[in-house]
């Protein structure tokens, strides 16, 4: 497996545009642990930064408190490791916003990947996207919240990364799982076996 | 990488005997999102049952409270995969109590695989535990909470799996993260590349 020392990997939690159980469009609330989660696993797998996209005020006030509590706060001194992980935060209101940020940053705007728990066609390996890392392009990783990205939302995106199966005909993982495991797939180091 | 039809594999999230900060034995408390992640990567997964270890009886009330929610009222007609996942999770005080009821289910005591963030000698790797899996052996792979199985668990563990790395020196992963990564290095199947 490819080792990346420092791969342009954005990834991004939208709570909107995404649908609800009904496939009409929402605006997610946020869930502490998802943040918690994907920050320690961006940190774990040399991502970049993790975008919490959410054009709610009051959610990205909710965000801004939580982060700041583990990075200034009194939780930044009882556990200095979750600081580490919660720096890693940004928030935006949209995925246009998130992009345009990490083009401020001098990388090129970049690609963007979307996640499914579906079947699409055209979809992506896990290899193909280490490939296109491999090139040097930034891309924004992008998983959804409540019952998954809007389809407007998949249909702009440049690539739907494959879904993971695992070893049954169920794939109910959690975003929080579903992030680590493409992650680990994408990034990870196996020991030597 | 090698396909288990069923493995014989259980997995159990420990809250006793676990350590807190200060290397002090403690029950933790339950986190909801810790039974419902695990429980839908093992369903995922196609390991066999998620045992929640806990010997405070209100904590045990808490949990059965959360099943079956999922499992028979009403959020098992909001949500059935959810059901599916959930129906997964046993109660038991103990590991050994988790242990004998795996000899209870007529195969036999399982060995028992503890995981850790840190290195500790004679650890095994993820490839050597799918040898033993192999074998037809039953395992009961424990995940601790709050700061970590306690030493003489540890100890009393017929095994200890090498942690798992990122591509970082960061290795401070949620239990939901590296119960997820573990169970798709050991049983996963990655798509076609």
């Amino acid at each position: 497996m490819t080792i990346f020392c420092s791969p342009k990997l954005y990834l991004a939690l939208a709570h909107y545009p995404v649908v609800n159980k009904r496939g009409e469009i929402i605006a997610s609330a946020v869930t502490n642990l998802d943040i918690h989660d994907m920050a320690r696993a961006v940190r774990t797998y040399g991502a970049r930064a993790l975008y919490i996209v959410t054009p709610l005020e009051d959610q990205q006030a909710l965000v801004k408190t939580l982060v700041s509590h583990w990075t200034t706060g009194s939780g930044s001194v009882y556990n200095p490791k979750r600081c580490q992980a919660l720096e890693m935060v940004c928030i935006q209101d949209t995925l246009e916003k998130a992009c345009e940020d990490i083009a401020l940053r001098g990388e090129g705007y970049p690609r963007i990947v979307v996640t499914s728990a579906k079947n699409h066609p055209g979809g992506i390996s896990i290899s193909r996207f280490r490939d296109l890392l491999e090139t040097g392009s930034p891309c924004l990783l992008v998983f959804g919240t409540a019952w998954g990205l809007s389809q407007d939302c998949m249909e702009a995106a440049d690539h739907i990364l494959e879904p993971i199966r695992g070893n049954t005909e169920y794939n109910h993982l959690s975003v929080r799982s579903a992030t680590s495991i493409i992650l680990d797939r994408l990034l990870g180091r196996p020991s030597v076996e």
